[in-house]
């Protein structure tokens, strides 16, 4: 949407003035006293609770978009709305998945988001286990035509959710890639660290569109079973029944609110979370817990005796999960504005704390940034790199070059219960929402107090989770 | 069956003969070579893999049966029976939750064990949370009439399994009580240690017989959520969906294999566990875990070059879960030689390694029990009181004064995944087991050569898990 800009690298080095100490001290201050206790957990209990699955299309997501708005206004944000976003309406129905050979038994599986249905009788084949895209690809047409392929590698536990960019391309592309040799349907093996009897579903979305074939996730514990059987020697032949549907595309909104800036109101600091989720969940981990940190983070800025030079805008994105329409629709609003986009970080990867800071500015801004960065030092926040590649709401004001900034919590249990029923409030860590405010806090202050533009920066490559 | 004998404090203390040193040394030998290793898990991930969940009268029930008999063979025990026994045919069908106010949500429920269904529209009603049996006692029938009625406490965790006795009588009880006062269902939180978004099933079925209004267990992150929107102060009202059917009573077996005594083959020390499980799970941990350890007990009793004096018999029974047929069935058959039962033991609370041995017996045979006990102490098990229990499946032997010994496992854990879809192989601790066969290993052993009679004995009481 604008010109690519210049690498980092190649920007003269002429340094950036030190914080100054009153800056200093209030961010200090707005950072201890959010670690001495937030009403994070609060946000997510409300949300969790009086709103629960909120699936883009759904009742619960519009139930979702009204609860934004009105907690946004009871928080005071200023220019508070609801931006107009069209989003797919995928619905899950009857699920269910049984081993018919060599040792009978149910298994338990959800759809993946966007899967189409089986026929009402159910879906029935040989499975042929695959344990990588790599193996995949290497096999031959006549060896996966007919067949239900099952990918079964497994997801590491890593406290940088490492893990999981590791096996969640087979939700995509290895769909596409079996269907391709003529597969009849796919399993795999959830997406996670646990061994829950839960499945994690996700969006088989593609950038070609739905995925062509009935897909699904087993659980952990009953991928296992099936490996133990086929280990067996013998055939196994499965039973698929998936009963979902696509509706005609439904109506969603970006809830966005404001800190309007004191000085430079029309430059934007984006603190972005997503308020959609996956079904089977209350969306506790997977993204209240983001919306409640940067909610939180708003309400704390807006109780400033000085707000800050320029707004700080909170943004509750429409429809990650199936597709990123939210992402897109924000871009498109706001076009003519993105390069007033100081800076953009997303909170999308749970409520543990805050184990490290990444930015991507220009390199004149890199001295406030290690002042922004000593501050957070006392949190446990490790800087890293300049090298940030922001959420995933965040990818299309990253490739027009809004500079970023990435707080990433520890996610050592995230994945236990991302996208599963799993995701409820029991699961959410209170304290670590609490320090994460405290993170967001001083972000979101230095960043609308800077005294130079971060930006444009070079975009991050496209991979990201 | 028989006369109640005499208390032990009664009987005159004449010690016993220590345990001569070359029985001594095969215990030690016996005790060390299973600590190294067993084929118990082996036997859990067989039972699991090919047979999977096995509710009395079920499909998987017989092919338990078949599995049992055949396992039995093939690891060369003597005098392999299945013994017919008659077992309620429940069956879970759909099932569904919904909070229709204040907050509309789906919650994650599973019918208790005999549930009547509901009509097939639903039940809809006014939910009262109750905290205990004592406050539903305290309450005026007008407080109950018509309502559902929603049992919120919490399962405490203990390595002893404590914390399931203190909330498990409502699943009986609790819906009786409901009942009485005119409560038209009962919801109950899962009797459970873990927050996993599952219900946790298990036998409402009593004394007086099936449960007379519908009732299910909500997942423990779903039993939050009323008690949230309860909180609120405005009313809940909930609709119940259950499917369930009462079919006619099924066949099943209780499973029984022998090391046949090599000087007293009629006089038997009983190893037993339960075959069966509930539905949800593969039953693993619940009670495929036992089965392994007195199988695999069984089979290293079988190749010692001499067998044992008396007879050890393995005991598969059939329908612990739902009004513990098997049990029944056992004592009346074999009511002729249950004066020959010189103990029994049950191994029902998973695959954890033992922590604690306690006995029944006569007072002369105490002495020999310490010896015993002296060869558990190197597995880090204590020794408790004389006051042994039994497991469920014993109380009829028990009540008739047959002598006891309970091995109780470490059962920090057993109640995270105990009636529910997580009972799977993957929970399974396979040192556990083999520590738990290498006691197993010293009792039977010890038992089986004891010179002396153990009992008869003081039944316990009759209150048990």
């Amino acid at each position: 949407m604008t010109e690519p800009p210049r690498p980092p690298e190649s920007v003269p080095a002429t340094p950036a003035p030190a914080v100054p100490a009153v800056l200093v001290q209030t961010a200090q201050q707005l950072r201890d006293a959010a670690l001495a206790g937030t009403g994070a957990f609060d946000l997510v209990r409300s949300l969790t609770t009086e709103v629960g699955p909120r699936l883009a299309g759904s009742p619960g997501d519009a139930a979702a978009v009204r609860w934004g708005a009105e907690t946004m206004r009871a928080l005071g944000f200023a220019n508070v709305r609801a931006e107009p976003v069209k989003v797919p309406h995928w619905k899950r129905g009857a699920e269910t998945g049984e081993i018919l050979t060599p040792y009978p038994q149910a298994v338990v599986l959800s759809a993946l988001g966007g899967s189409p249905a089986t026929p009402v009788a159910g879906l029935e084949g040989a499975v042929l286990e695959v344990e990588s895209l790599a193996a995949m690809e290497a096999l031959a047409k006549e060896a996966v035509a007919g067949k239900i392929v099952f990918y079964s590698p497994k997801m590491q536990r890593a406290n940088d959710g490492s893990g999981y960019g590791a096996v969640v391309r087979i939700r995509g592309e290895g769909v596409i890639k079996a269907a391709e040799k003529g597969a009849i349907a796919v399993l795999i093996r959830s997406v996670s660290t646990a061994n829950n009897r839960l499945p994690h579903t996700g969006s088989a979305r593609t950038l070609a569109g739905l995925p062509p074939i009935p897909c699904a996730a087993l659980s952990v514990p009953d991928a296992d079973l099936l490996q133990r059987q086929i280990a067996s020697g013998q055939p196994l032949r499965f039973r698929l029944r998936l009963d979902t549907q696509l509706l005609p595309d439904g109506d969603s909104a970006n809830v966005i609110g404001e800190v309007p800036g004191r000085e430079k109101p029309d430059e934007v600091v984006l603190l972005g979370c997503h308020l959609d989720s996956w079904e089977l969940g209350a969306g506790a981990e997977d993204d209240a817990a983001g919306c409640a940190v940067v909610l939180e983070t708003g309400r704390r800025l807006l109780a400033l005796k000085e707000r800050p030079r320029r707004t700080v805008r909170v943004v509750l994105f429409a429809n990650e999960e199936f597709g990123l329409s939210g992402a897109r629709a924000y871009a498109e609003a706001h076009g003519a504005e993105i390069a007033k986009h100081s800076l953009a970080a997303e909170s999308d990867l749970g409520s543990g704390r805050i184990l490290r800071f990444s930015s991507r500015v220009r390199a004149e801004a890199l001295p406030w940034i290690e002042g922004l960065s000593g501050l957070l030092q006392p949190l446990g926040v490790e800087r890293r790199g300049n090298d940030a590649r922001g959420g995933a709401d965040l990818m299309p004001l990253a490739a027009a070059g809004v500079p970023l900034a990435d707080l990433d919590p520890d996610a050592t249990k995230y994945f236990d219960v991302h996208h599963s029923a799993n995701d409820t409030l029991d699961k959410v860590d209170a304290k670590g929402l609490d320090q994460a405010v405290a993170a967001h806090l001083v972000l979101a202050l230095l960043a609308a107090e800077a005294p130079m533009a971060f930006g444009p920066v070079d975009p991050p490559e496209r991979s990201r989770r």
